[in-house]
């Protein structure tokens, strides 16, 4: 195993950082490698915004549901979908563009295009000994986000990710069996599925209560039904209408 | 620069392969790196369908707009966002969640869930020496592809990834300059970024005419405005609903 993949499957999400800043090389190499990620088309569809204000970030801790790792770490980013940049684009070279960049197909685009590249900043900053947590909590108040950061028409906030240096040993989580996830030519039977999630439901339990020391021990079907019982944020859509995406 | 940089910084695509198909272990490993990324929630809300059958493979380059890359590679594997693992999760635990898996928010989250994992298969695959190229072209015919993969309600394939070992050399596309993506603390003028596409411009059409020796040297902003004012794929929003993905 080369030391790229050991990064890999080290991975575990850091929420306690110590209270040392990234270097502006540090920033510079993450930005770059997020940046040579593939793209589709080449199209770039994504931006980074880098969060130094302090004002800022703890306003960002704040409408994320107080999360103090947004605060105190090494670097906040947000990832954001990107289209507006295409906007100007169309206006530089007198085309009309609207039709393609509010359709539900260059959304998936933008959104991959986005992940795609939080990823390789993920791997990069791993590999540099730093610790990573992705903030899916910036879209508990998308719009407010969206707001502070002055984000312009097609342009909306998808996640966030706090950088730094680890102040806390945790452990990997335990995924879904192989089985479960990569199927061979075809999706596999619900049959052999419900068997999977079944031994996966003891792999999970077990891992909670050893880390708890019994405190915990729920199965996974469990905590994913508690989960998505309960909807929540079903706004999404309506915003990314008014901001111009997945129109059509 | 440590290794896992160096081979993040060396990206490109590679669309001719030898025939040389991947190891079972290679399969694996690449799979593995895959489940370990980051995943909202812990709701690994993905799967990923490897193509062995030659007939299949055959029929998903034809439907990819005849990407013979797409059959002679090492591996083949197709992301899906998916959502139907958890509608048995449901079905097992009796619980309703049919409101929160049908929503957009829960698109974004599956979107970037499957973008995740594949970016680490890919760093993964690029590690051990291999090439890759992401196929969106999958989505010329998503119905088509849906349908020959035997993906159920709540799973679509959002791209595919040949991987294997390079039959070419190629080059590393020269990126948006970093001040276009990287904004700090608020997104930042249209002035500012019409200026730096004006430089990105001459560094793209530069790019090309070295590349081809004359014969093309188009500019970035030109090749998005044609590229973008074709609208393409625009059944994608029917095809999700029909899934059952972003109807609220």
């Amino acid at each position: 195993m080369n030391s790229t993949i050991e990064t890999i499957l080290s991975h575990r999400s850091v929420r306690k950082f110590t209270n040392q800043a990234l270097t502006k090389e540090q920033i510079d190499t993450i930005v770059h490698s997020a940046q040579m990620a593939a793209t589709s088309n080449y199209i770039q569809a994504y931006s980074i915004i880098g969060v130094n204000d302090r004002n800022k970030k703890s306003k960002l801790a704040q409408l994320s549901g107080n999360q103090a790792y947004v605060l105190e770490s090494g670097h906040f980013f947000v990832f954001c979908a990107d289209l507006h940049r295409h906007q100007l684009v169309a206006e530089m070279e007198e085309s009309v563009i609207t039709e393609s960049i509010e359709s539900s197909e260059k959304f998936i685009v933008a959104v991959v295009d986005t992940a795609l590249a939080a990823q390789n900043a993920t791997i990069a900053a791993e590999s540099m000994g730093l610790g990573i947590c992705y903030i899916g909590g910036i879209r508990n108040e998308i719009e407010g986000v969206s707001e502070l950061l002055e984000l312009p028409e097609y342009v909306i906030p998808l996640f966030g990710l706090t950088v730094g240096y680890p102040d806390e040993e945790t452990s990997i989580k335990p995924r879904l069996p192989k089985e479960a996830v990569y199927h061979e030519d075809a999706y596999q039977s619900d049959l052999a599925m419900t068997e999977q999630l079944d031994q996966y439901d003891e792999v999970v339990s077990n891992y909670y209560y050893e880390r708890t020391n019994g405190k915990r021990a729920e199965r996974w079907t469990e905590q994913m039904s508690n989960m998505l019982s309960n909807p929540t944020r079903m706004n999404i859509k309506s915003f990314l209408e008014k901001k111009g995406f997945a129109k059509r």
